[in-house]
């Protein structure tokens, strides 16, 4: 099965690479395009190609979907911080490029299996206590704007067989390895990782900020669940609100002192952001998982053990010198 | 002010149009574009300017947006049945032309109050018993769809400080004078308007069908209160599912009979047509009112005095060969 990724170089686009190449995954990859605006990392796998590729061009869609391409995890993204400051980039990434893939699929692919990223941030303003799949999507941010955009693009041309799509929101991903992004709720793992590595790390929003999290092993098994799933599971909508953990900023911290010691979380100090507790207020952190447990997708038990597996998977391989 | 209005060659532009140009209306017009891609009917008033253009075209949003524009009354559409059938059409003018028309007040008139009429079509599938504006728009047909995504880029135009923008979902129009259009509703007024004429009309739907309806009176009064709102009022989301009735198929005939008499009634034909019926099956037919109603707009009273106003100022028109 030939699988593309866009967004490849990038942290969860990694991650599902290195998933899907495993000798037991889900999916039986026999090529693995990987693409990204820098060329992504290439693998000693004699079935990965790697491309650096703007998404936003017109010929770009054509190069990355072939009447031979089985499943698009389409990734790429302009992630929340960066596209409310950059309103046409944002669109641009977010909303053109998919309707550009979507349209290459229309008259190359119809069977391609569409698997897009989305964002509870797609979530926002007069919210109920608890999200479902049947809450209106009303963003308060230009990101969710255009993942809510992408969304009902990508149910139609399903609906008329254009394409085989699968959409998933993605909760706040924590906690990422690596740098920090321009998401903002970037801080949801800055906050463990920074101290994690005696570094000072800053949290811009009040201790009783709640989040919706979920851990990018959970995430990543999502995603190729998600490939995975038959079109008459998804039925009429092809959205899922994937399942997540509600975790406050505080617990985060207590979590981070019952795994690691009082030394090392007293390195998160509170520096107010109005912006970002503004956008980050607006996103809701109550979910019903009731559906995506129902159609197999995986949820994490607690945010201590998400700490725990991050030391064991992610803190050993920086140590080491991965 | 200087009002524009597109579809202005339509039935609800030139209801809006004649509504405006009367001395009590609730906007003070001085100037008044109407626009459509066949040259709208002009008006014996020297506010109004008449324009032939096709808003798909790259030139046509400077030409109707400019800083001096106070209110857009964005109406032009492919409707359901037509978009349905022809789907890159409807994207390019049902979506692809409203954000050309919101590019162009975002860099030219920010101050634009953009009244955009989108649909009860955005809901589908599986639906509550009654419908609010916190119900996910889950559209089952692309013309909801492609109005959907427009919603979303208004209400972040406006967040934005764009664009002044009001988004009114409309029910089905009954009772619509003239000739029927390719809306896969269109039935609700020709299954009245024919008999009335002494001709036979076709019903594609069964009897028990539950429509949200109506009258032209009521949707012509809403728009334009639509227009005069503050934004303050609408808060977060700048969407709002206009006020109606909910009326079976049945119901219609019955208030026909009862107010045109049994010979007039018995012109109406069932013929079923599976399309046309999955399409206004998939359509909620019950809502709340109350958001509505609060802001000010209009419902009418029951169907039978819906009836009672078309024959007072639509069929005597005819009649009288107006």
């Amino acid at each position: 099965m030939k699988v593309v990724i866009t967004g490849a170089a990038g942290f969860l686009g990694s991650r599902l690479a290195d998933a899907l190449l495993k000798p037991n995954s889900e999916l039986c990859v026999t090529e693995l395009v990987l693409v990204d605006t820098i060329l992504p990392p290439s693998r000693k796998d004699p079935r990965v190609i790697t491309l650096a590729l703007d998404i936003t061009t017109p010929e770009a869609a054509r190069k990355l979907v072939d009447t031979d391409t089985d499943v698009l995890f389409h990734l790429a993204a302009v992630v929340s911080g960066h596209a409310e400051e950059d309103f046409d980039l944002g669109m641009k990434v977010n909303f053109n490029a998919t309707r550009s893939l979507l349209e290459a699929a229309r008259h190359r692919a119809t069977k391609l299996r569409f698997v897009f990223t989305s964002t509870v941030g797609v979530f926002g303003g007069d919210l109920p206590p608890i999200i479902t799949d049947q809450t209106a999507a009303t963003p308060q941010n230009s990101y969710g704007i255009a993942k809510a955009m992408s969304e009902l693009l990508i149910n139609d041309y399903s609906r008329r067989g254009f394409v085989d799509g699968r959409v998933v929101r993605l909760p706040t991903v924590s906690i990422r390895a690596g740098t920090a992004n321009r998401a903002v709720t970037s801080f949801a793992s800055g906050i463990i990782r920074e101290p994690l590595n005696g570094e000072v790390a800053i949290c811009p929003v009040p201790p009783d900020q709640e989040l919706w999290l979920s851990s990018p092993g959970s995430v990543v098994y999502n995603l190729i669940h998600a490939a995975t799933l038959l079109s008459s599971e998804l039925e009429k909508w092809r959205v899922i609100n994937l399942p997540g953990i509600s975790v406050t900023v505080r617990k985060m911290i207590s979590s981070l002192c019952e795994v690691s010691g009082s030394k090392v979380a007293k390195l998160v100090r509170y520096e107010h952001d109005e912006t970002i507790s503004a956008m980050v207020g607006s996103f809701p952190s109550r979910f019903d998982n009731s559906r995506a447990l129902r159609l197999g997708f995986r949820v994490d038990s607690n945010f201590t053990d998400v700490i725990r597996s991050y030391i064991l998977e992610d803190l050993k391989q920086v140590s080491f010198g991965f």
